[in-house]
């Protein structure tokens, strides 16, 4: 078992796929694990649309969205995700501020259980998301938040990108630090 | 040690805390675990601004923010936190357009990070941005996010809130569900 320090240290954005299927089943759990974050008035407003290579229409559908420097190792991942944000409340249709928010956390919850599973993920903003809405046909009220593809890791990678130290992030009383 | 499993299903946001300190040290440890998310072009864009109540007047400060209504259970947590989100890219001044989501995921981590220490989060929505940005001094260049209560638990609660099932938030190949 892995402790979460090692699945938030072992946890990387990966550009080489193995040639390796990632099943129903394990697509499965990670969705069960983006499903029990937390959010504003437990709205739950993320959403995802997903396609494994065994469907090669709705796979192709979903790389055509992403741009096209990434669909150059993207379309080695066995899976690809679209992540989608509900715009508002469904209780009294008021906007929800924290709709992407919200579904980031879902995410975190979501990559931490895939490197549990020894899956990586590598989220995307270059994507279309006008094209996305098109092509998936995906009501105005969802909001097309990232591209993301999942698999096993394919040849080495040097998956260290620098973070700024807490001392950089964390500021106790008072907003000094961010002057 | 725990499973990610368990720690995703056993994090829920309490309303009492237990009268215990949280020390700097430990919350170190939750900002470690934050910093070290995802984020679009690695911006990085959380910021945290936090107080114990063993600085009284900054955690005044962070209290008086909150709306009443949450007032009432979150004075009773020995940390208050704000999140903050970077609106522009660092590299070019370009909006971010994921910099909400990407603080999301971050924040995630830290939640996870918490249930494994045994501490506990509760966010709020239900606070005054413009009177944080007052009273904490906060540029224009960040967004006040959502204000967070951190602690041990206190007396006994029913974490169980409903979620919805996977077949309702994941989707394969087509936005059918979506309608």
């Amino acid at each position: 078992m892995k402790s979460i320090d090692t699945l938030i240290e072992q946890r990387f954005s990966p550009k080489h796929f193995a040639d390796r299927a990632v099943s129903e089943e394990q697509l499965h759990q990670l969705f069960e694990a983006a499903r029990r974050a937390p959010s504003s008035f437990n709205e739950q407003p993320w959403r995802f649309i997903y396609a494994t290579q065994e469907h090669p229409e709705a796979y192709q559908k979903l790389l055509s969205c992403i741009s096209e420097h990434n669909q150059q190792w993207a379309k080695s991942a066995p899976v690809l995700m679209l992540s989608l944000a509900k715009k508002h409340f469904s209780r009294n249709e008021k906007p929800n501020r924290h709709a992407w928010h919200d579904t980031g956390t879902a995410i975190g919850f979501l990559l931490l259980k895939a490197t549990e599973m020894d899956l990586y993920a590598h989220q995307m903003a270059g994507f279309n998301p006008e094209k996305a809405r098109e092509v998936l046909g995906i009501p105005n009220e969802y909001d097309p938040v990232a591209m993301m593809a999942v698999g096993y890791l394919g040849e080495e990678e040097n998956p260290n990108k620098l973070r700024k130290p807490v001392n950089e992030i964390a500021f106790t009383g008072n907003s000094h630090g961010l002057l």
